[in-house]
């Protein structure tokens, strides 16, 4: 296998994850939460949105969380913004990144964001105008790229034209999420070769959903592909809203085990993580949806 | 990737797996779960093993499981021996099929059986013989191929020696178990191409356990190489025994999702094994430890 010597590790769980949880968290239990993945050595967790608050209560505080949040001096807390009063209010936050979106899928956007693909884009437009202004660094999230709820399987075609849309309005990484975790390995390397005719490799994440067990192994997939960027969540933060008690994000626990095990640098350490991820399981009174974090656990208490 | 265009996938829940589970399964349930993985399309099916009832109570009712499954036509249901008398009660019982074992770690076979590699092999070579004389065939397993409870990591040139032992014994193929599931994809890879170098590939499979969420990727890494015969568990069942509360065999659901996304035929239909592992489930009063299950039954729900 050839696989990248080392690999960015973008964590998911404060915003992603904690999104898609039933269960409210406090601001201060998220700012702990943030300050433990800092530690850990992760240079890049997702801190909040700036959202309507009608629409996603649990993400109201993010202003509080940015505010209260130890900013590491090379770490970066980006955040995801729907639109330019979203942007306002990062920037008032001093986000020192954000988020934008699009999908990959008609349907899904329709019924997502009530707006078409194309128009979401241009809805993105004076967003990543202000954002070019203030320097504030932009990142693009394709979801449903191997897969649509409503739809099925998606032509990767349309995940590249997508995704060069989102690198054309200035994002300067694009993040490919297979939003229902339906993808396998072959069909996740087809995928991003096709996306990486249009946006250049260096440029792309991943982002998968463990629904289906498929997770790492797509990773593994899309390493071996040259992709050096993965997304993940502490403990599997953030179920399937597509097929509720499944799994959701890929826990950034058991991405760090096979990735060190693979010899590949992250610079972060797991104890830190799954300690991390025992927190935020503890305040959210759950297990962890990770498998290396079962396995310690189990461990810990055999030896005990 | 270049991988198989067809894998054979062995299922071994109602030994490997029950043999593990706490709450022991009356016979009459494990015949109807055979019988539904028969009718799933599995063509080979671990129906139980001889071994001393004091030891293994789980295991005690194999003859009476033998005598009452179905026998398709063109399935084998292998059972393990330990010893010649398991031999000769699995004879009575016209077994098709059986595995013998031994560990690559001289300290869990110390610890698992009492006696050193070399003699468990020795232990074995009656029981050759008298398969050798019945025309029955014989798989060989070898534990700890990445990973010993004791001993921590296991030298690829340990598991390739004690893999041609028992080949040389006469086993036609060669079942190398993660036993612990520590591995990761590249020390899956190195450690087959070492057994490689003494066992022809075509007669290796891989058994690995999901204990760290990495069993999918490391069969992946080993198709890669060529590998095409797949152990796995129907429902995940038998949790990891050196780490409890920890996931056990990699669930069968998810070998075969992953399998079936590759476009690699196995014959076998996903929906009637999901149906196979929830009947055992329910026996045993738990949820399947298989994603794939987990998503299925989540989308049901959320349909009806």
């Amino acid at each position: 296998m050839r696989l990248p010597r080392s690999v960015r590790m973008i964590e998911v769980g404060p915003r992603d994850g904690l999104q898609n949880e039933m269960k409210p968290v406090p601001a201060a239990t998220k700012i702990q939460l943030i300050d433990k993945l800092s530690a850990s050595g992760l240079r890049e967790i997702e801190a909040g949105a700036f959202v309507s608050p009608k629409w996603v209560p649990q993400m109201a505080d993010s202003a509080e969380v940015l505010a209260g949040i130890e900013r590491w001096p090379d770490r970066r807390y980006p955040v995801l913004v729907p639109n330019l009063k979203g942007y306002e209010a990062a920037a008032a936050g001093k986000a020192d990144e954000i988020a934008i979106f699009a999908a990959a899928s008609e349907s899904f956007s329709q019924r997502n964001i009530n707006c078409s693909i194309a128009e979401s884009i241009e809805r993105f437009r004076p967003v990543a105008e202000a954002a070019g202004r203030d320097h504030v660094p932009m990142r693009g999230y394709v979801s449903c790229a191997l897969g649509c709820p409503y739809e099925g399987a998606i032509a990767p075609a349309k995940v590249a034209e997508v995704s060069k849309a989102l690198l054309d309005l200035g994002c300067y990484e694009i993040s490919l999420g297979d939003t229902i975790g339906v993808g396998t390995p072959g069909k996740a390397q087809a995928m991003v070769e096709a996306v990486a005719v249009q946006v250049p490799r260096e440029r792309l994440a991943v982002h998968f959903h463990d629904t289906y067990g498929q997770a790492l192994s797509n990773i593994l997939a899309t390493l071996e592909l040259g992709i050096a960027t993965v997304d993940s969540s502490v403990a599997g933060l953030g179920g399937c809203p597509y097929a509720p008690g499944a799994s959701g994000n890929v826990a950034s626990e058991d991405v760090l085990y096979m990735l060190t095990g693979l010899d590949i640098e992250t610079g972060v350490d797991l104890d830190l993580l799954a300690e991390a991820g025992a927190f935020i399981c503890q305040a959210l009174g759950r297990q962890p949806a990770s498998r290396v974090a079962q396995a310690l656990a189990a461990k810990r208490a055999a030896r005990n």
